[in-house]
Protein backbone atom coordinates (compact mmCIF):
# COMPACT_ATOMS: atom_id res chain seq x y z
CA UNK A 1 0.00 0.00 0.00
CA UNK A 2 1.43 3.26 -1.07
CA UNK A 3 -0.12 6.87 -1.51
CA UNK A 4 0.66 7.55 1.79
CA UNK A 5 1.79 11.56 0.96
CA UNK A 6 0.48 13.42 3.66
CA UNK A 7 1.71 11.94 6.81
CA UNK A 8 2.02 15.61 9.11
CA UNK A 9 -0.01 17.41 10.89
CA UNK A 10 0.90 21.17 9.93
CA UNK A 11 0.28 22.67 13.16
CA UNK A 12 -0.06 26.39 12.52
CA UNK A 13 3.04 28.52 14.23
CA UNK A 14 2.59 28.98 17.65
CA UNK A 15 2.60 31.97 19.07
CA UNK A 16 0.99 33.65 21.88
CA UNK A 17 -2.58 35.32 21.24
CA UNK A 18 -1.57 38.34 21.22
CA UNK A 19 -4.36 40.00 22.52
CA UNK A 20 -4.82 43.01 24.95
CA UNK A 21 -4.91 40.28 27.80
CA UNK A 22 -2.15 38.40 29.01
CA UNK A 23 -1.97 34.17 29.30
CA UNK A 24 -0.41 32.65 32.20
CA UNK A 25 0.77 28.93 33.18
CA UNK A 26 1.65 27.14 36.36
CA UNK A 27 3.91 24.10 35.67
CA UNK A 28 6.08 21.73 37.97
CA UNK A 29 5.63 18.58 39.51
CA UNK A 30 2.87 18.13 42.25
CA UNK A 31 3.85 19.88 45.41
CA UNK A 32 5.89 22.41 43.88
CA UNK A 33 3.39 25.02 45.26
CA UNK A 34 1.25 26.14 41.73
CA UNK A 35 -2.34 26.41 43.12
CA UNK A 36 -0.49 28.76 46.07
CA UNK A 37 1.31 30.82 43.62
CA UNK A 38 -1.45 31.16 41.15
CA UNK A 39 -3.39 32.26 44.33
CA UNK A 40 -1.11 34.90 45.21
CA UNK A 41 -0.77 36.42 41.99
CA UNK A 42 -4.57 35.87 40.95
CA UNK A 43 -5.22 38.22 43.98
CA UNK A 44 -2.02 40.75 43.25
CA UNK A 45 -3.62 41.36 39.53
CA UNK A 46 -7.07 42.09 41.03
CA UNK A 47 -5.30 45.02 42.72
CA UNK A 48 -4.11 46.16 39.86
CA UNK A 49 -7.64 46.49 38.19
CA UNK A 50 -7.38 43.46 35.86
CA UNK A 51 -10.19 40.60 35.40
CA UNK A 52 -9.21 37.51 36.39
CA UNK A 53 -9.65 33.62 34.96
CA UNK A 54 -8.43 31.07 36.84
CA UNK A 55 -8.41 27.64 35.08
CA UNK A 56 -7.36 24.32 34.62
CA UNK A 57 -7.20 21.56 32.01
CA UNK A 58 -8.73 18.70 31.80
CA UNK A 59 -12.29 19.94 32.27
CA UNK A 60 -12.27 23.75 31.82
CA UNK A 61 -15.52 23.18 30.27
CA UNK A 62 -18.74 21.59 30.38
CA UNK A 63 -17.37 19.27 27.38
CA UNK A 64 -14.57 18.77 29.10
CA UNK A 65 -15.82 17.82 32.40
CA UNK A 66 -17.88 15.26 29.66
CA UNK A 67 -14.10 13.71 28.27
CA UNK A 68 -12.84 13.73 31.94
CA UNK A 69 -15.48 11.64 33.14
CA UNK A 70 -15.08 9.32 30.17
CA UNK A 71 -11.07 9.20 30.93
CA UNK A 72 -11.43 8.96 34.48
CA UNK A 73 -14.19 6.69 34.98
CA UNK A 74 -14.17 4.13 32.29
CA UNK A 75 -13.85 0.38 33.41
CA UNK A 76 -10.71 -1.10 31.43
CA UNK A 77 -8.26 0.07 29.10
CA UNK A 78 -8.47 3.21 26.95
CA UNK A 79 -5.61 2.75 23.83
CA UNK A 80 -2.64 5.64 25.32
CA UNK A 81 -3.43 7.54 21.59
CA UNK A 82 -7.08 7.81 22.21
CA UNK A 83 -6.26 9.19 25.70
CA UNK A 84 -4.36 11.63 24.29
CA UNK A 85 -6.74 12.64 21.44
CA UNK A 86 -9.12 12.76 24.72
CA UNK A 87 -7.24 15.51 26.10
CA UNK A 88 -6.32 17.37 23.05
CA UNK A 89 -10.16 18.02 22.28
CA UNK A 90 -10.46 19.02 25.60
CA UNK A 91 -7.60 21.38 25.53
CA UNK A 92 -8.96 22.41 21.83
CA UNK A 93 -12.53 22.69 23.45
CA UNK A 94 -10.99 25.26 26.71
CA UNK A 95 -8.75 27.43 24.71
CA UNK A 96 -11.06 28.16 21.70
CA UNK A 97 -14.17 28.61 24.25
CA UNK A 98 -12.65 29.98 27.18
CA UNK A 99 -9.21 31.26 27.11
CA UNK A 100 -8.60 33.18 23.76
CA UNK A 101 -12.02 35.27 24.00
CA UNK A 102 -10.91 35.85 27.80
CA UNK A 103 -7.46 36.95 26.32
CA UNK A 104 -9.36 39.15 23.53
CA UNK A 105 -11.26 40.76 26.18
CA UNK A 106 -8.24 41.83 28.41
CA UNK A 107 -8.33 39.51 30.95
CA UNK A 108 -5.91 37.95 32.51
CA UNK A 109 -5.62 34.13 32.28
CA UNK A 110 -4.24 32.13 35.22
CA UNK A 111 -4.49 28.45 34.10
CA UNK A 112 -2.55 25.45 36.01
CA UNK A 113 -0.99 23.40 33.89
CA UNK A 114 -0.90 23.14 30.25
CA UNK A 115 1.10 21.84 26.83
CA UNK A 116 4.19 21.91 28.64
CA UNK A 117 3.03 19.25 31.35
CA UNK A 118 1.50 17.04 28.44
CA UNK A 119 4.82 16.85 26.91
CA UNK A 120 6.66 16.52 29.98
CA UNK A 121 4.69 13.83 31.49
CA UNK A 122 4.55 12.05 28.21
CA UNK A 123 8.03 11.67 27.78
CA UNK A 124 8.84 10.27 31.10
CA UNK A 125 6.19 8.03 30.88
CA UNK A 126 7.36 6.66 27.15
CA UNK A 127 4.63 5.53 25.47
CA UNK A 128 4.42 8.06 23.19
CA UNK A 129 6.49 10.25 21.38
CA UNK A 130 6.53 13.90 23.19
CA UNK A 131 7.47 15.66 20.25
CA UNK A 132 4.01 14.07 18.73
CA UNK A 133 1.72 14.99 22.15
CA UNK A 134 3.80 19.02 21.74
CA UNK A 135 2.45 18.93 17.79
CA UNK A 136 -0.99 17.60 18.51
CA UNK A 137 -1.47 20.23 21.32
CA UNK A 138 -0.78 22.95 19.10
CA UNK A 139 -2.69 21.78 16.08
CA UNK A 140 -6.04 21.48 18.93
CA UNK A 141 -5.14 25.07 20.07
CA UNK A 142 -3.87 26.57 16.50
CA UNK A 143 -0.80 27.50 17.89
CA UNK A 144 -1.50 29.20 21.11
CA UNK A 145 1.63 29.73 23.89
CA UNK A 146 1.31 31.42 27.09
CA UNK A 147 2.87 35.06 26.95
CA UNK A 148 4.25 33.56 30.51
CA UNK A 149 4.98 29.95 32.16
CA UNK A 150 6.03 30.09 35.43
CA UNK A 151 7.74 27.21 36.03
CA UNK A 152 8.45 25.95 39.99
CA UNK A 153 11.48 23.70 39.85
CA UNK A 154 11.62 20.90 42.75
CA UNK A 155 13.48 18.12 43.23
CA UNK A 156 10.78 15.37 43.50
CA UNK A 157 12.41 14.10 47.05
CA UNK A 158 11.61 17.25 48.35
CA UNK A 159 8.04 17.23 46.75
CA UNK A 160 7.73 13.94 48.36
CA UNK A 161 8.43 15.56 52.07
CA UNK A 162 6.31 18.44 51.14
CA UNK A 163 3.76 16.45 50.66
CA UNK A 164 4.33 13.98 53.47
CA UNK A 165 4.35 16.96 55.56
CA UNK A 166 1.26 18.33 54.15
CA UNK A 167 -0.37 15.14 55.00
CA UNK A 168 -1.80 14.94 51.35
CA UNK A 169 -2.78 11.84 49.32
CA UNK A 170 0.61 10.58 47.95
CA UNK A 171 1.81 7.40 48.51
CA UNK A 172 5.66 7.31 49.18
CA UNK A 173 7.55 6.79 45.87
CA UNK A 174 8.77 3.74 45.11
CA UNK A 175 12.16 3.88 43.64
CA UNK A 176 10.62 3.47 40.02
CA UNK A 177 8.28 6.67 40.40
CA UNK A 178 11.02 8.77 41.75
CA UNK A 179 12.94 7.86 38.40
CA UNK A 180 10.04 8.80 36.26
CA UNK A 181 9.41 12.02 38.45
CA UNK A 182 13.14 12.96 38.01
CA UNK A 183 12.41 12.44 34.46
CA UNK A 184 9.60 14.86 34.43
CA UNK A 185 11.65 17.12 36.41
CA UNK A 186 14.43 17.12 33.67
CA UNK A 187 11.48 17.09 31.08
CA UNK A 188 10.34 20.43 31.83
CA UNK A 189 14.03 22.06 32.45
CA UNK A 190 14.72 20.89 28.89
CA UNK A 191 11.63 22.75 27.78
CA UNK A 192 11.94 26.01 29.61
CA UNK A 193 15.88 26.17 28.31
CA UNK A 194 14.30 25.98 24.73
CA UNK A 195 11.83 28.79 25.26
CA UNK A 196 13.92 31.85 27.98
CA UNK A 197 11.84 34.02 26.91
CA UNK A 198 8.31 32.24 27.82
CA UNK A 199 9.13 30.73 30.80
CA UNK A 200 10.61 31.77 34.69
CA UNK A 201 12.14 29.38 36.22
CA UNK A 202 12.13 29.23 39.96
CA UNK A 203 13.63 27.47 42.74
CA UNK A 204 10.18 26.46 44.62
CA UNK A 205 11.88 25.79 47.72
CA UNK A 206 11.87 29.34 48.18
CA UNK A 207 9.28 31.56 50.13
CA UNK A 208 5.86 31.71 48.75
CA UNK A 209 6.06 35.81 49.10
CA UNK A 210 9.57 35.58 47.84
CA UNK A 211 8.33 33.72 44.57
CA UNK A 212 5.65 35.74 43.89
CA UNK A 213 7.51 38.82 43.69
CA UNK A 214 9.31 37.56 41.70
CA UNK A 215 6.11 36.01 39.61
CA UNK A 216 4.77 39.64 39.91
CA UNK A 217 7.91 41.13 38.19
CA UNK A 218 7.64 39.05 35.13
CA UNK A 219 4.15 39.86 34.67
CA UNK A 220 4.51 43.43 35.07
CA UNK A 221 6.73 43.56 32.93
CA UNK A 222 4.42 41.91 30.28
CA UNK A 223 1.38 43.85 31.38
CA UNK A 224 1.23 46.90 29.28
CA UNK B 1 7.70 33.28 20.83
CA UNK B 2 10.01 30.84 18.94
CA UNK B 3 11.46 27.06 20.29
CA UNK B 4 8.60 25.98 18.20
CA UNK B 5 11.47 23.10 16.66
CA UNK B 6 8.53 20.46 16.52
CA UNK B 7 5.65 21.23 14.91
CA UNK B 8 4.44 18.44 13.07
CA UNK B 9 2.90 15.30 13.75
CA UNK B 10 4.73 12.22 12.57
CA UNK B 11 2.67 9.59 11.70
CA UNK B 12 3.50 6.01 11.37
CA UNK B 13 4.50 4.90 7.81
CA UNK B 14 0.87 4.14 6.92
CA UNK B 15 -0.11 0.03 5.82
CA UNK B 16 -2.70 -2.58 5.98
CA UNK B 17 -2.01 -4.56 8.97
CA UNK B 18 -0.94 -7.80 7.71
CA UNK B 19 -2.68 -10.39 9.93
CA UNK B 20 -3.93 -13.29 8.90
CA UNK B 21 -7.46 -11.69 8.22
CA UNK B 22 -9.03 -8.68 6.45
CA UNK B 23 -9.95 -5.00 6.92
CA UNK B 24 -12.93 -3.57 4.53
CA UNK B 25 -14.22 -0.38 4.52
CA UNK B 26 -17.24 0.87 2.78
CA UNK B 27 -16.62 4.44 1.35
CA UNK B 28 -19.71 6.93 -0.38
CA UNK B 29 -22.11 9.20 0.26
CA UNK B 30 -25.41 8.40 1.98
CA UNK B 31 -27.67 6.64 -0.45
CA UNK B 32 -24.72 4.50 -2.40
CA UNK B 33 -25.64 1.58 -1.06
CA UNK B 34 -23.07 0.76 1.40
CA UNK B 35 -24.93 -1.09 4.18
CA UNK B 36 -26.48 -3.03 1.69
CA UNK B 37 -23.22 -4.00 -0.03
CA UNK B 38 -21.82 -4.98 3.60
CA UNK B 39 -24.75 -6.79 4.55
CA UNK B 40 -24.12 -9.12 1.12
CA UNK B 41 -20.78 -9.08 2.00
CA UNK B 42 -20.75 -10.58 5.25
CA UNK B 43 -23.50 -13.37 4.22
CA UNK B 44 -20.65 -14.56 0.87
CA UNK B 45 -17.79 -14.23 3.68
CA UNK B 46 -19.43 -16.59 5.81
CA UNK B 47 -20.46 -18.98 3.23
CA UNK B 48 -16.73 -19.19 2.98
CA UNK B 49 -16.00 -20.06 6.44
CA UNK B 50 -14.37 -17.35 7.74
CA UNK B 51 -15.60 -15.41 11.15
CA UNK B 52 -16.93 -11.87 9.89
CA UNK B 53 -17.54 -8.44 12.10
CA UNK B 54 -19.26 -5.69 11.35
CA UNK B 55 -18.40 -2.57 12.82
CA UNK B 56 -18.92 1.07 12.57
CA UNK B 57 -17.59 4.70 13.94
CA UNK B 58 -18.30 6.41 15.61
CA UNK B 59 -19.40 4.83 18.56
CA UNK B 60 -18.32 0.89 17.75
CA UNK B 61 -16.79 0.62 21.21
CA UNK B 62 -17.79 1.60 24.52
CA UNK B 63 -15.63 4.59 24.88
CA UNK B 64 -16.86 5.54 21.28
CA UNK B 65 -20.44 5.80 22.09
CA UNK B 66 -19.54 8.18 25.28
CA UNK B 67 -17.86 9.99 22.87
CA UNK B 68 -20.23 10.17 20.17
CA UNK B 69 -22.59 11.11 23.09
CA UNK B 70 -20.84 14.39 23.82
CA UNK B 71 -20.60 15.16 20.03
CA UNK B 72 -23.96 14.46 19.09
CA UNK B 73 -25.85 15.64 22.31
CA UNK B 74 -23.81 18.75 23.51
CA UNK B 75 -26.01 21.91 23.65
CA UNK B 76 -24.40 23.97 21.95
CA UNK B 77 -21.10 24.94 20.24
CA UNK B 78 -18.31 22.54 20.06
CA UNK B 79 -15.06 23.41 18.54
CA UNK B 80 -14.31 22.20 15.13
CA UNK B 81 -11.20 20.74 15.99
CA UNK B 82 -11.75 19.39 19.91
CA UNK B 83 -14.69 17.47 17.25
CA UNK B 84 -11.90 16.31 14.62
CA UNK B 85 -9.94 15.42 17.86
CA UNK B 86 -13.36 13.26 19.62
CA UNK B 87 -13.66 11.57 16.17
CA UNK B 88 -9.72 10.57 16.20
CA UNK B 89 -10.34 9.48 19.63
CA UNK B 90 -13.24 6.83 18.85
CA UNK B 91 -11.01 6.11 16.11
CA UNK B 92 -8.02 5.26 17.83
CA UNK B 93 -9.41 3.10 20.38
CA UNK B 94 -11.67 1.56 18.10
CA UNK B 95 -8.88 0.54 15.98
CA UNK B 96 -6.76 -0.74 18.76
CA UNK B 97 -8.72 -3.09 20.50
CA UNK B 98 -11.62 -3.98 18.15
CA UNK B 99 -10.71 -3.72 14.58
CA UNK B 100 -6.52 -4.99 14.81
CA UNK B 101 -7.41 -7.84 17.09
CA UNK B 102 -9.75 -9.10 14.98
CA UNK B 103 -7.87 -8.99 11.82
CA UNK B 104 -5.18 -10.79 13.57
CA UNK B 105 -6.89 -13.48 14.64
CA UNK B 106 -7.98 -14.16 11.12
CA UNK B 107 -11.43 -12.41 10.95
CA UNK B 108 -13.07 -10.47 8.05
CA UNK B 109 -13.65 -6.79 9.81
CA UNK B 110 -16.30 -5.37 7.53
CA UNK B 111 -16.44 -1.67 8.70
CA UNK B 112 -19.46 1.04 7.55
CA UNK B 113 -16.93 4.77 6.40
CA UNK B 114 -13.02 5.21 7.98
CA UNK B 115 -10.49 7.88 7.53
CA UNK B 116 -11.60 8.35 3.55
CA UNK B 117 -14.59 9.56 4.71
CA UNK B 118 -13.46 11.59 7.00
CA UNK B 119 -10.94 13.40 4.49
CA UNK B 120 -13.75 13.73 1.85
CA UNK B 121 -16.44 15.10 4.37
CA UNK B 122 -13.72 17.39 5.97
CA UNK B 123 -12.68 18.54 2.49
CA UNK B 124 -15.44 19.33 1.28
CA UNK B 125 -16.61 21.45 4.14
CA UNK B 126 -13.46 23.63 4.48
CA UNK B 127 -13.37 24.07 7.86
CA UNK B 128 -10.04 22.31 8.60
CA UNK B 129 -7.49 21.09 6.02
CA UNK B 130 -8.31 17.70 4.91
CA UNK B 131 -4.61 16.69 4.80
CA UNK B 132 -3.85 17.40 8.53
CA UNK B 133 -7.60 15.34 9.20
CA UNK B 134 -5.59 12.76 7.26
CA UNK B 135 -2.83 12.66 9.31
CA UNK B 136 -4.46 12.56 12.62
CA UNK B 137 -6.84 9.55 11.74
CA UNK B 138 -3.25 7.69 10.37
CA UNK B 139 -1.38 9.01 13.71
CA UNK B 140 -4.57 8.04 15.56
CA UNK B 141 -4.52 4.22 14.20
CA UNK B 142 -0.65 4.04 14.39
CA UNK B 143 -1.27 4.49 10.22
CA UNK B 144 -3.87 1.45 9.89
CA UNK B 145 -4.88 1.40 6.40
CA UNK B 146 -7.85 -0.83 4.63
CA UNK B 147 -6.89 -4.05 2.76
CA UNK B 148 -9.89 -3.27 0.66
CA UNK B 149 -11.29 0.11 0.28
CA UNK B 150 -14.94 0.02 -1.95
CA UNK B 151 -16.02 3.19 -3.02
CA UNK B 152 -20.05 3.19 -4.17
CA UNK B 153 -19.84 6.07 -6.74
CA UNK B 154 -23.05 7.73 -7.18
CA UNK B 155 -24.41 11.28 -8.35
CA UNK B 156 -25.33 13.17 -5.72
CA UNK B 157 -28.86 13.66 -7.62
CA UNK B 158 -28.84 10.27 -7.60
CA UNK B 159 -28.46 9.32 -4.11
CA UNK B 160 -31.51 11.76 -3.54
CA UNK B 161 -33.99 10.68 -6.02
CA UNK B 162 -33.50 6.69 -4.19
CA UNK B 163 -33.29 8.26 -0.75
CA UNK B 164 -36.77 9.90 -1.71
CA UNK B 165 -37.73 7.06 -3.14
CA UNK B 166 -37.16 4.86 0.21
CA UNK B 167 -39.01 8.00 2.29
CA UNK B 168 -36.37 8.05 4.37
CA UNK B 169 -35.49 10.52 6.62
CA UNK B 170 -33.42 13.11 4.13
CA UNK B 171 -34.34 16.53 3.44
CA UNK B 172 -34.67 17.88 -0.09
CA UNK B 173 -31.16 19.21 -1.10
CA UNK B 174 -31.05 22.43 -1.35
CA UNK B 175 -28.30 24.09 -3.97
CA UNK B 176 -25.96 24.30 -1.56
CA UNK B 177 -26.22 20.78 0.18
CA UNK B 178 -26.24 19.76 -3.60
CA UNK B 179 -22.61 21.44 -4.24
CA UNK B 180 -21.20 20.11 -1.00
CA UNK B 181 -22.07 16.60 -2.03
CA UNK B 182 -20.71 17.08 -5.25
CA UNK B 183 -17.53 17.80 -3.52
CA UNK B 184 -17.60 14.85 -1.35
CA UNK B 185 -17.96 12.57 -4.46
CA UNK B 186 -14.95 14.33 -5.58
CA UNK B 187 -13.06 14.11 -2.83
CA UNK B 188 -13.92 10.55 -2.90
CA UNK B 189 -12.55 10.28 -6.20
CA UNK B 190 -9.53 11.49 -5.99
CA UNK B 191 -8.79 9.48 -2.97
CA UNK B 192 -9.42 6.34 -4.99
CA UNK B 193 -7.34 7.55 -7.88
CA UNK B 194 -4.41 8.34 -5.09
CA UNK B 195 -4.29 4.75 -3.78
CA UNK B 196 -5.57 2.70 -6.72
CA UNK B 197 -3.98 -0.84 -5.18
CA UNK B 198 -6.52 -0.58 -2.17
CA UNK B 199 -9.74 0.95 -4.04
CA UNK B 200 -12.30 -0.48 -5.45
CA UNK B 201 -14.49 1.87 -7.32
CA UNK B 202 -17.77 0.83 -8.47
CA UNK B 203 -20.78 2.56 -10.17
CA UNK B 204 -23.67 2.68 -7.29
CA UNK B 205 -26.57 2.70 -10.03
CA UNK B 206 -25.52 -1.15 -10.67
CA UNK B 207 -28.06 -3.53 -9.45
CA UNK B 208 -26.92 -4.74 -6.05
CA UNK B 209 -25.89 -8.70 -7.29
CA UNK B 210 -23.70 -7.10 -9.97
CA UNK B 211 -22.02 -5.07 -7.44
CA UNK B 212 -21.79 -7.75 -5.11
CA UNK B 213 -19.99 -9.87 -7.33
CA UNK B 214 -17.35 -7.75 -8.40
CA UNK B 215 -16.72 -6.91 -4.41
CA UNK B 216 -16.68 -10.67 -4.21
CA UNK B 217 -13.73 -10.92 -6.49
CA UNK B 218 -12.02 -8.27 -5.46
CA UNK B 219 -12.11 -10.17 -2.02
CA UNK B 220 -11.25 -13.15 -3.22
CA UNK B 221 -8.03 -11.76 -4.88
CA UNK B 222 -7.18 -10.66 -0.87
CA UNK B 223 -8.18 -13.69 1.03
CA UNK B 224 -5.73 -15.93 1.02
Amino acid sequence: MTGDTTRSLHAPRAAAAGGPGLFITFEGGDGAGKTTQAALLEQWVRTRGRNVVRTREPGGTEVGLRIRDIVLHHRGHIDPRAEALLYAADRAHHIATHVRPAVARGDVVIQDRYLDSSVAYQGAGRVLDADDVRALSLWATDGLLPDLTVLLDLDPADARRRLDADDKPFDRLEAEKEEFHARVRDGFLALASAEPERFLVLDARAAPDELAAQVQDAVTARLR
